[in-house]
């Protein structure tokens, strides 16, 4: 076990805003990804909302922005397809298909993602046992897809202190038993600012293989999810942070 | 509360197998729905199984099934659409679009049945608040559709003798709020036969419009859920001893 | 089943207030439950409360006023013991003992209301198994005393309209597995009083053999659990509902 | 928040047996722990077992052999204590009374070890929220000892691969609101030996004072939680592990 963790890696990083909307905000926040060293730039186009009478997302045009990141600054796009027609136009922009939690066992949209052939996020769902998520992604592979991703984001408890519970304990479990990366969530999990970089400390140190952090350029002002959005100040420290981590671990194996 | 308790009129009952397997069963099944006084017959053709790799239902052909058992015997045809792609198809033969747990916050299935204009029964999500829920029919009234049903099928929580836990209480409360009917599942909240009676009976008292049932020619045979079917002679059973009470209450009031 | 169901009993009642307040509000009350045909009173004298700063209960005061209540009115009183020290000073004015929901696992008190021999009622544990409430009751049983009644108040799950939710499926499991009687307080577990009648009804409905009812005089200005009492009309006009149920029952075995 | 990362300390490490079991056990385990620096011997004398037919615990002759693993190894002793009457004979041989998960709303037993003005370990109700778990601790404190430690060890959910979820966001919640150290047993929470070191990593990346660990010298073995107990050897590459980490952050401040 020591020595995994010797040699242990940095966790990749996918950050950006919950949602997209603008391009002065998408950019400013890729343009901070990307000096600060994360790999993929994440953002909602299509945003799958409680009530339909909140903001749903710039959808198509949303796409198109996250299109732009990618080619200005290199970043992976990340982004949620919510309806099986739309994989298509999603995969024309983004090079990782997000399934969000609410779509987990959207077994329709599964295939589609899985027929598609692209880089799949399956987010687990907020009732979703350890086994019911793994056979969510079999819904993906037996497409011919094994180029997938599980995300713990959090699971829905009576604890009524944080939006949801981080059940990190999940990341060791899935690593005994399947080949995919763990990337864990700890903005949507927590639903609370403060707890979000403590919460991927802690993911780090439970062997994640990514983090996926909802980062803004002012989150006073954000259209969702705000409370549990780092700056990008904030953000920057934390990935100083982490490479100092990593260069101590690289210390210690030679 | 006496007045509308003493002019309450026996709930009417959506009943039949989990899953559609053959004509035989299909019709055997739905001469027993029509001659014991149910108004709906309900089956499965498209089933959202936890697997790839457990039966996936008839699709078209179990479709084609029900649009017969209507003809014959001149019940509702209750059946889960799960793509929003299916819609026009399944309503071609479905007099009411189910919208499964999984699929309550399946947004684009929501938009998709509401434009469909037809009458959708909208499952309870394993872990959805009852504001949630409410915002999920949201989705439907919106597009233009009214014709709503909301079914509470079980809770998930830690409790583990039954499958879920059936939230009764959801049936006051969500008949304070909205003009919807609301139904109960029994069968899959309990996920056990000797459970789905009795609390069949406390759904009615606690308020219900309709009562949703799993019966089986052959329960210990059945591809799905057999452990939560009745056969035919309890639901037979259990449709006279409705019968009765609803005499009594009617005698009660002259 | 439905044999059983004719010849059903309606329940026994236990009611009165959350905690018992002054003899004015006592007496009152306990007038109400006896003229109602209530067999049981019941009030908390020693009050379990989440913080040491709310109102703690009149203790051995309170006791007395029970007592008292007890010998004025006949009811058996039914009020809760939270110390193993305290289990002879609480048979002395009660006929039941309650162990709270907060006590299920309290191992030393359930030995200690085990070895007086009085009866005794167990809720159930927030986060109790059925299997769990079922091992409780045998701490009480193994010390020689089965004069044991189990009480569902409610399990704590994410959902969140409701206090706790009220589990009836608990019931007719229970009724299958063991020879305690059942008694359901929706008064607690809905901690809403538009809920608690409909809820009551279904308790009956589901087989329960006794109900726990909150009921103050003036349940705006109670101590504590206002919103979930009942007042005094309101638990009347649902014991003359419940003798009409039964005559109509007895009409029909005949 | 990186200074105070900067400057942190190493976790005091509180190990032991689930159940003190035999001399030689006892002796051999503590002998490990005092090598490997922990500061804490933990082992239950009275043990709070879900079935009265289960082993109970070795009671007072259990205590005795904690007492003298305290004397002849400087030890620090962590031990149960479940009922009111036994604080003064548990605080004769243990330096730190613990309340179990099963009492942490036990009180007459909070009150009672408030008293006695004894250090506290207090864990967390299986279904406590943190606000309920603070009140808790406020009976304590009330009673006039502030000498109170907070346990996380799992709350009960719907999740199945684990005993209980290990709710690691409440330890960085805590920090920020009260005074108290927290403590993370990762052993009770998974119930899983193989990740008790992941979550044991992690707790310490959230920022825990503390960590509670379950050792045995023969977990196969084991009286009881064998399979959730690290052999001495995992345990003692563990604290090598933590002490080169200890080393490596000194190393940084610098």
């Amino acid at each position: 076990m020591k020595k995994d963790r010797n040699g242990a890696q940095s966790p990749f990083v996918m950050a950006g805003p919950c949602a997209v909307e603008s391009e002065e905000q998408l950019f400013q926040t890729a343009q901070v990804v990307k000096e600060a060293g994360g790999q993929y730039l994440r953002g909602g186009a299509f945003k799958p909302r409680t009530s339909p009478h909140s903001f749903q997302g710039l959808r198509e045009k949303g796409l198109e922005m996250l299109g732009q990141a990618h080619r200005f600054f290199g970043l992976q796009v990340v982004t949620e397809v919510m309806d099986p027609r739309d994989v298509e136009l999603v995969a024309r922009y983004a090079q990782v298909l997000q399934i969000g939690s609410r779509n987990m066992q959207n077994f329709s949209l599964l295939k589609e993602v899985g027929r598609s052939g692209y880089p799949v996020l399956l987010k687990r769902g907020l009732a979703a046992t350890a086994q019911e998520w793994l056979d969510a992604a079999e819904y993906i592979r037996v497409e011919g897809n094994e180029r997938i991703m599980l995300c713990e984001r959090g699971i829905r408890t009576f604890s009524d202190f944080t939006r949801n519970t981080l059940d990190l304990s999940v990341v060791p479990y899935l690593k005994q038993r399947c080949p995919y990366p763990v990337v864990v969530d700890p903005s949507h999990a927590t639903g609370d600012r403060t707890l979000v970089i403590p919460m991927a400390r802690a993911a780090v140190a439970a062997g994640c293989d990514g983090l996926m952090l909802e980062i803004h350029p002012d989150p006073a002002h954000a259209l969702c999810d705000g409370d549990q959005s780092l700056n990008l100040e904030e953000f920057r420290d934390f990935m100083i942070e982490m490479g100092e981590d990593e260069e101590r671990r690289q210390y210690r194996v030679s």
